[in-house]
């Protein structure tokens, strides 16, 4: 059993603080599954016809290992108050996920910056590797999210 | 009906060269479909709970409205030979998706550099401009694609 974590604002995040989701195991069905939907070319949804392409094998497109890059952020994987709410960022495949890997999200605060217009939120800079089972960085996505302030009823609870 | 494109290569990529995909109507099923496995949000999954957060209502999550994106460029939105193999971009969502929204996207070529070290090849950039039926964009991506040169045995055909 894992314990639910202390939901974080604004007020808790630092610089340099660092965040590890559970785990998650992609295999073919699923990465054929959201392929058919999203992403239907030969080396997301047919497995003989992705050997004959540039990734030598089947590969999970690359907005499925994002998409389960969220799940996992929002499966406790960061645990901010108000949601895991993204303005935008960067984002890279620098390896492709192929079936059997597992997938886990390691997270870092990068930057923190109270907004001057708005008192209750802040801006806040993450850089999110999603990385396989032999630690090579599937996705990387570095991006803002909207992180709202701990209320002042709240304060020293 | 319409006629299947021409695939385009490297060669035929100019900076400036516009493309517009067929457009898709997302509604609230398959909005909480998506987001129930992959970012399961209040305001992703639960129309009621949506309207007290910041979004006033139920809105599709960022990974939602980037894979529907695809399946509209995969589905000759930009038809580009060798399929969509991206390296990574920047992504924004000035407005959120909403149920009943109806996207198209619209693209343009910004930047075409054959490889100097694979002269099969090159990095094309393209912007890539998800609008909904005001012509909102709701979603903002410029990244960069490997393109194949057109093989020397079908030049000319």
């Amino acid at each position: 059993m894992i314990e639910a974590p202390r939901l974080l604002y604004l007020d808790d995040l630092r610089i340099g603080q660092q965040f590890v989701s559970r785990s998650h195991v992609i295999d073919e069905e699923q990465i054929v599954k959201f392929a058919r939907e999203f992403d239907p070319q030969p080396f997301h949804v047919d497995p003989d016809a992705a050997k004959r392409t540039l990734f030598g094998g089947l590969v999970a497109s690359g907005w499925h290992t994002a998409a389960l890059t969220m799940r996992l952020l929002v499966e406790g994987g960061v645990p901010i108050a108000g949601g895991m709410v993204g303005a935008g960022g960067e984002i890279r495949w620098p390896n492709p996920t192929r079936p059997g890997d597992t997938l886990r999200v390691h997270s870092e605060i990068v930057e923190v910056v109270p907004s001057r217009s708005r008192p209750d939120r802040g801006i806040v800079t993450i850089r999110i590797e999603t990385r396989n089972q032999h630690a090579d960085v599937v996705q990387l996505f570095v991006g803002k999210l909207v992180v709202p302030r701990r209320p002042e009823d709240s304060k020293g609870s």
